[in-house]
């Protein structure tokens, strides 16, 4: 195997694929990266068995030549070293080579690194994904999906069908929903319903999965396409190949959870109310599960506040917009509600409540149909 | 108490004293911050026993009035919480009162925070300094003589007085010198020897006080006082105070160490030379101390070369200006060269080796006077 090829367009790949490296993996040679060289161009692969990651490097792409010199072959780079010797390579053009012991040669500049690689033989074929049923959307579109639901998956594996979101398809929308049983994020994007999008209301893709999937996602208006399996979901850019595998069991019924009808709402400037709520769990965050306290008053005025006996407390005001139907008092956690207003990409809220004690909605005045977030109260005496 | 103040000012003011302030404090009074208004201004104290800072924000300067409304008194407010407040309150302007329960309001714009505060009488009295020997230099000379010389301090306990940096003026040259008995760093500046700076050659200032002075002070080219008793220095600016103690005992006399004559001198590019051992570094951080090898080679080169056995190696060639003297093949900590190539604000350096056993210097090549950095090399078989 050998090749000379463009250090930053090396580095950009190897990058990628790290994010699904684990050193602590209980497949030793998945510590590694494997390096794949064939006439068209250089893939690395790393995978955790959960996530693997391809990123291809084509030989040339619009013109620019990225990869000469090839002699086509395979190896396993050791993953903890390969990124940080990229990055420092004196030159901006790299030369590797490995031999038939397996020994492999990062040259640059005057610098010379010999590594010790591993057979690319032992390393697992990643499965070949028989998909019947895939359907494209714009990475950005995928972004935004990830972003305003994956914060809301369970981090406790007591329900482990929680940690993941659940992504269908129904009544030309593409939906994504997560929920931790204490609040629920949801949000759809219209798609054409196919023969091919018909894979069922039950695919729940891993929180993790989608958390570093959106990290090495650009945020473009290229098409990504998703396929999905019985147990695998793969989503692929033009040089970029994302596996995930998906988790086991029924995901539950959440449509139900959703209130129908409200008592009371508010339209407030979302940072505003994010601000008062951000400083009135100053004080609460280390006693009482960060909890604060809502209650509607006079003239729009909505009164934010908490009180930890040990510290002291804390009052504010924030103008809304309008108030509508029943005063209310309502206790809920700060960090939930934080974690909603911040996704919602809307100057102004609806919030829509139904008593003290009942789930309550948060959408954004505008496009108020493709998101939804949705908390529980907390009960304080 | 009561009085109105800049949030900006009051913020600036309140990060620099939380420098001193410990949340693990055996004295719990000393958790919280001071805080005593007279018709001057405002002074927050913070202190962990070992560093007390005091920051100063008067009630008007050059023209600008910081603070209003003054009714002077104090209060101990607590720590973990007010810097958090103070960022994220409303409004520009804070108002701030204190009762006779020590309760404390803080209000800005519609936000109100009730706190409970303590007794500044229980706050223990800074040590008035009653300083016969004091000096001044400018803040970005004082920097520059931390930042060369404070990396060096040992880490260990088992020599209590080497985490300190030995501060001393003689021959009309104040003196940085910080050693943890594997290498030395120097820096000294020209200053006037007067009777105020006969404070004799063993003052040895707590590494940990001069990183956090350094984090404090910007880098400005106004003056900083410096005052020394027996057991403690002060470090005065316009507006602020910082007091360390000294640490106790008798710091070795370094100059002995300093090789006087060299055997292989070399002139090389400071940024060429620590790119490499950088390089040269990444297989060897976990195996064998971090430690690299550097071989004199024709036509003025420089091999720098690691081996660890189960990861691989590395090879490299750096272009020096001259090398002079004997042939030399040695080896060091490549931590300890980076570290100080990396405070030489020069583009060259000087290498002076006397043997592959013996301690080697590196200076930069113009004010070499002024600092010294001196490696220990380590034995290799």
């Amino acid at each position: 195997m050998k090749f000379n090829i463009q250090r930053n367009q090396l580095m950009e790949s190897v990058q990628d694929v790290m994010k699904a490296i684990s050193s602590k993996t209980a497949i030793p040679i998945l510590s590694g990266m494997k390096m794949e060289v064939t006439e068209e161009g250089v893939t690395l692969t790393g995978s955790d068995s959960d996530i693997s990651i391809e990123s291809f490097i084509p030989k040339e792409e619009d013109g620019i030549v990225y990869i000469e010199g090839i002699e086509p072959g395979s190896i396993v780079l050791q993953a903890k070293y390969f990124p940080d010797i990229v990055k420092k390579l004196p030159d901006q053009t790299v030369e590797i080579t490995s031999d038939d012991q397996f020994n492999v040669t990062i040259k640059s500049g005057h610098a010379e690194f010999n590594l010790n690689g591993q057979d690319a033989q032992e390393y697992p074929q990643l499965p070949k994904l028989q998909a019947q049923n895939s359907f494209q959307i714009s990475v950005d579109l995928l972004k935004d999906l990830i972003r305003q639901t994956v914060f809301a998956v369970s981090t406790s594996e007591t329900r482990p069908i929680l940690t993941g979101v659940n992504m269908s398809i129904k009544e030309e929308k593409l939906h994504f929903v997560a929920t931790d049983s204490h609040r629920l994020a949801s949000r759809n994007i219209p798609v054409q319903e196919t023969e091919e999008t018909n894979f069922g209301s039950n695919i729940v893709i891993p929180g993790k999965s989608l958390n570093e999937l959106n990290k090495i996602l650009d945020d473009t208006q290229e098409k990504v396409e998703i396929s999905v399996t019985d147990n695998q979901i793969l989503f692929r850019t033009k040089h970029l190949y994302f596996l995930s595998r998906l988790l086991d069991g029924n995901y539950p019924e959440t449509s139900r959870l959703i209130p129908e009808q409200s008592k009371t709402n508010v339209v407030i400037d979302s940072k505003d109310l994010l601000h008062a709520i951000d400083r009135a769990s100053l004080l609460a965050k280390e006693s009482r599960n960060n909890v604060v306290r809502l209650i509607t008053k006079e003239n729009n005025i909505l009164e934010i506040s908490s009180n930890s006996p040990e510290v002291g407390k804390v009052q504010d005001e924030v103008q809304a917009d309008s108030i509508e139907g029943e005063e209310l008092k309502i206790s809920f956690s700060a960090k939930y509600m934080m974690d909603a207003l911040k996704v919602i990409n809307s100057e102004k809220v609806m919030i829509s409540f139904t008593g003290a004690m009942r789930p309550f909605i948060i959408k954004p005045t505008e496009e108020a149909d493709e998101i939804l977030q949705l908390i529980l109260p907390v009960r304080t005496y």
